[in-house]
């Protein structure tokens, strides 16, 4: 999926909202541990119930990978599920890779659209920390992204990123900086915390243009408003991911209705966002 | 795998060698094509060919990865493989995960004796770019590793590894400092590449009883001699990886038998270097 139609969807579909399925089998209704895959049966619901109001979906590969083979074919079924959908969605895989040349792109390849690996994704997140050409081989597929980790959401994400060097830059601005050189905004977009909103004005000034992901809203207690007030440009700019709060909104057999209800209740919260600082 | 019976394991083979298993199916001699699973018929020759010789042996995820479910099923004979000979081996997962903490904990279950990964493994490579939270939960299983990455062997490093703070510590050395607080020398490990053998030195002053798992040697370049005079200490403290210049050695039927001239060269090597700077 191409920026232009990800720009498209979310002006048509007056949201931003991005779905984790981080599905883990001791949190999914336990009803449906009598089918026979329970995590795609359970993916798929998820994905019935919020792709009225979703435009992206980020799987998180270590739910999946912690499964073997039974894990990694319910993903296989997942992600072919996303690419059937009468309305194209951005397919995120949450995998967080990078490694020697040679090795990234071989990841590269069981990501996107490999006829061996079954996995057609959009976008794959990367760590930064081994540089340029950990990164590059990602870039080399048409229409396909990396989404490069800058500032996270989490505790540790001050133990490295936040330091600042000897010109007063913090590692997270220079891994900003330096990689908009390796790819532009139409195949590279950025992982930044919504539990460091604020932050995201300084992020602005460095990738103005750039799409954003952005974790952290929802359980980890991020807000919604001021990931908008801080990281939104002229085209949305943000992808906002939700994954506990969302999927496991409810235990019971109509568990769907209430992941509806919830992603519903995002949706409209960010129509008045994307109204109030967006031109889409 | 425990840090005693690895050091035993040196001491014994006079040799720290690390087989890389990046095992490419375009990469392997064409008549082993025509077996059922010619990925694991390949590392299985591999393994029987170096054993005598290596101490540890790190399947590269990505190479498995790119080939889908039945890459994943070749991995799994071979790290079963791997578990099951004579003399115990070092086996070491280089995927260079981490996230945030529920998810390592997920990476960390697929790794390490999972009854549904089927994988068990005694290391796993992690990236430290998320801090802390990111890499404890790998340090929660009972001898089991996380080989963390401080300096890696790729132009790519010179990025961000070694950008200095405002009090003049490099990234790496950071790293090294702060990390090496989250858990000790019996469970956590350092990447630092070969091709940087001179800054090993850096590294042992902050790390000096660490094992050090050094990539970089054979095909990108590193020193093996260098790498011992500035990285080894008493107990010996390095594990160092060959891949391509041992496991694509020759392509003919006889391709096992240079594989294990190589390998045998490389311990030989590494016995006159234990002599001259270890003490076992």
């Amino acid at each position: 999926m191409n920026r232009e139609k990800l720009i498209e969807a979310i002006a048509n579909k007056r949201s931003f909202l991005c779905v984790g399925l981080d599905t883990d089998i001791e949190k999914i209704p336990q009803f449906l541990l009598e089918k026979e895959d329970p995590i795609f049966e359970f993916n798929k619901a998820i994905i019935d119930a919020t792709c009225k109001y979703a435009v992206a979906y980020k799987p998180n590969l270590a739910f999946y990978e912690a499964l073997g083979a039974k894990g990694m074919l319910a993903l296989e079924k997942t992600v072919n599920y996303l690419n059937s959908l009468p309305q194209e969605v951005f397919i995120i895989a949450d995998a967080k890779r990078g490694d020697i040349g040679n090795t990234s792109e071989r990841y590269a390849q069981a990501f996107f659209n490999n006829p061996d690996s079954k996995f057609n994704f959009d976008s794959v997140t990367v760590a930064p920390y081994m540089g340029e050409d950990s990164v590059k081989p990602f870039l080399n597929f048409d229409g396909k992204w990396v989404i490069l980790l800058a500032l996270t959401s989490n505790k540790g994400a001050f133990d490295f990123q936040l330091v600042q060097s000897a010109d007063g830059e913090k590692l997270f601005e220079r891994v900003l900086r330096i990689s908009s050189q390796w790819g532009n905004d139409e195949n590279m977009m950025y992982v930044v915390g919504a539990t460091q909103a604020h932050m995201l004005a300084d992020v602005r000034q460095i990738v103005p243009d750039h799409f954003l992901l952005v974790p952290g809203v929802g359980s980890q207690g991020g807000s919604l408003a001021e990931v908008a007030q801080f990281g939104m440009n002229n085209n949305c700019g943000l992808l906002v991911n939700a994954s506990r709060s969302i999927i496991y909104a409810a235990q019971d057999e109509n568990f769907a209705q209430a992941v509806q209800n919830e992603a519903e209740k995002m949706q409209k919260e960010m129509a008045q966002l994307l109204e109030e600082y967006s031109k889409i």
